[in-house]
């Protein structure tokens, strides 16, 4: 018996990044938090010090901000990818690299109705999110959304379910459904149009979660999932999870009122979390892709 | 010399109600986090732990439940004004309430271009805010809002201050000048529109922002707060929070790059923190409007 | 009528700084988070955009940390008046000054049982901090602490209360009580033994809170500050917020269990929220120490 | 090819349970956050909203406080356990659970020098973690612990590491390392003292940090998880994630001042982030553990 090293990755965490891109007085803005991190052969490092194989996290640091300015930006995935391979491929003793990213939205404000030049506002606590894995010179992509809050009002039952000795629950054939949804999604190459594919996924999502008239919350995440991938043939994969955020009406019959699916006490803890995966039975092989991602196999 | 009891107050904090107005198929949600408190004759339950004059907080929290069912919510301040007369005004030994209220803003879902009738998704983390406090029948109303996040990538330049021994910033003509909105309006009266009013000042501000060729922040924030007051005359007095969210020009020479105002690092801590008032020379007196929140006298 | 500029102030908030004090091998390290803010005449900068009379936050920020390495740091409330003093009376155009430092605690770990000289665990979320304002040159000294969590399983009732229409929480004899104690104490003068001072009042109000049978939330924050201002004739004033955390006793009977205050349901909201200020009648004049901390007169 | 189900679990997360043990005077208390997720064949709820085999959130939050009144509470290692065996073992259609379990602390009050019978002050935001995994009828268990803030003012370097185009760091001999270590640990088996072994393991991280002089923090990773392993024969493998928090020299030259490693500026972002294994060669078969837990290979 022997204690060894086992899996293990190194690198800097978000990385703040604003890029102004400054075409004429009309001004473009992308807000991002960067994270990369290198796999190899850093035995050397944890068993005794010795950093020779050890690229600094400040030199990648280093690097994002360097690319930003030397190749651009573009979409979120087009940049992870070409940081990844420089990473992964440049170095010795590094054979690997995973990047992760954030993106934060900003609107142009508007001035009398006319979109300003130089002047946003940031919408949503929504990000528009990457990780993108290099591993022996491929790169895996997986993006996605988080933090979309999404509410319905009405067009959404629960009943029918198990009933056990800690059962009390009523069924109910009206009530708010209300998630916070964090979606990803595994893209079957990694040469593709990005930014139409990204708006063409959160489309489909919010669009089935308003349209579906739901009966459990995992019917809901599954139709999200199905129709992200029908839309798009380069989506091999999506997983969601779906916080089940309780809004529970509240009893006001001891005041002498009723209560007409009117007013809700929008709880905090606990919660309900649904977590699916949904995909193609011919999708690709994963690879690495989820490796760093919680799965729910 | 004796030790004594001074200003209290108590209530039951953050009571998160969710309101459907289901006026036929399409419906509205109001969706908002009420604090109450409550003043006056409290000595025994501090002294003695007496608690004949104490209104629970658990009944507090019921009333707001109720009376969103009896009467409904309409605009944040008529709600928080209708709460505090009935506290302060029908219950021995309470002569003053405070009501602060944040609203949510949710959007409507659009499916293939049509607004939803039931299905919201939640914007951006900007709330709308309103602090009433009554004082002997007497309401005072301050309004103003929270978290709204605004970015200028030119038109903001900072120079010709004061060097001391300690002073080593250069001076600039072109910086990104950004910041997150913290402001609060006083009413000159109760009775007013209170919705079109929230519309009017948010745009003054915003625009002002926008707009404005900034030589400093404290300009910024004071040509916004008079834009709000010009709009409108019932509004007394505004009190702004600005931060100066930095972003700093990456230094790129050391990797043979320039960076003609392109790529930024945003920085977390520290931060630059305006704050000012601006208002009317004949402002009505504001009472206790701003005595449980954050002046700058 | 004219619209005109009113109170204000600017400054640096969350200077994030730690010192390490190397006497030989055994190291101290004292780690703040400071925000400065001056006052004085900045209309200039305001109306105009003129900044002469402004120094700016990032010479503040150097500020602290040149001060940090001429002076030292000792007691927080000593850097405070030391760095107030310099920023109050130094500068044409500036004549006061707030400075806020929050103390974050650190423990020596422990080594086979040996303090070790140079390697610290930080503890708890808890914080000391303290607010000194400077105003023609006077300081006032407010200290507090903040974060500090407490609980009692028993000794705590809640009964006798007022009942109205929207009143059905039962009377209790026995509850968990619990808190998260804020406190913030006025010192009568500021050359003190503010280190002394700060353990003192601390294990006063914990003290109390674990001794005390409590009647009502009210009483023991009352009690509280009562033992505080006993203990010390130098603390002219205190105020407490201290919300209730609510335990909720869970209904097992569903499960043919009975529950005799043994399973509780921690709830994250709402929460009630008790306010309070215990002083000596011949307090001396608070001149403007609480104006921008909440107060609730 | 067709669209098709992938991996799913679902359940109620974050039950807050405040367990009090009155056995005599002297009570114990156990502060408990528990989340508990089921795995199955719960195809039909996802494709058609067919509830039958669902057992609710609901239920789900009834039993973890039912099982705490029933069995009481223990290790959190146990009492994970207990409910996943009776999760997974006692419905049709599931046959599998993960129960998530936080234990926050508590020190009871000393008052007078006393430990005070029911009167706790809670510590650290240090939490104590576990994640039990039921599969087929086996349990998996991996503890840790996070949120453990740990600080070296000196005996810390880094240098000789590799050299790149966008590398500028310089080399130190001398720097603060700080961390805030994030540890999971699996056990060799699930019938175990949990209590003695993570206060071993919490001991044998802690001390390694202390001691070890250290030339890289990947090093300090390896030697922590090391002793952790050298110490216990029941602990197969452990996985670290250790940001490093930098602590950046303050250039005081500017001002005339020197800066011999005595005044630092504590970064918020970015930071590096270092995450590794150390497990034993022959450690058995990890299953699930794993599955929805990060990793790094």
């Amino acid at each position: 018996m022997a204690i060894v090293l086992g899996p293990n990755q190194y690198g800097k965490a978000e990385v703040r990044l604003v890029h102004v891109a400054r075409n004429g007085p009309v001004h473009q803005i992308t807000d991002l938090n960067v994270s990369t991190a290198l796999r190899g052969d850093f035995a050397a490092a944890h068993l005794s010090g010795d950093n020779a194989h050890v690229l600094t996290t400040d030199a990648q640091k280093n690097t994002v901000y360097a690319f930003a300015r030397e190749h651009g930006i573009g979409q979120i995935e087009d940049f992870a990818i070409r940081l990844g391979h420089h990473f992964a491929g440049s170095l010795p003793g590094i054979d690997g690299a995973r990047i992760e990213i954030e993106q934060y939205r900003w609107d142009r404000i508007q001035v009398d109705g006319v979109p300003h030049d130089h002047a946003f506002s940031r919408s949503a606590g929504e990000k528009r999110t990457t990780v993108v894995t290099l591993d022996r010179g491929t790169a895996f992509v997986v993006s996605g959304l988080a933090g979309l809050v999404l509410l319905k009002s009405t067009g959404s039952e629960f009943s029918g379910f198990l009933r056990d000795r800690y059962t009390t629950l009523p069924e109910t054939t009206d009530r708010i459904l209300a998630t916070e949804v964090t979606a990803r999604w595994r893209y079957a190459q990694s040469d593709l149009d990005f930014g139409r594919l990204f708006d063409g996924v959160r489309t489909a999502l919010v669009s089935t979660f308003a349209s579906l008239h739901s009966l459990a919350l995992q019917q809901t995440l599954y139709r999200m999932g199905e129709a992200a991938l029908t839309a798009h043939a380069d989506v091999a994969e999506i997983r969601l999870s779906m916080p089940n955020k309780h809004h529970f009406l509240v009893d006001l019959e001891p005041f002498g009122l009723d209560n007409p699916n009117t007013v809700y006490y929008a709880a905090d803890r606990p919660y309900g979390k649904i977590e699916g995966t949904v995909l193609r039975d011919d999708a690709p092989d994963p690879g690495p892709s989820w490796l760093t991602l919680p799965g729910f196999c």
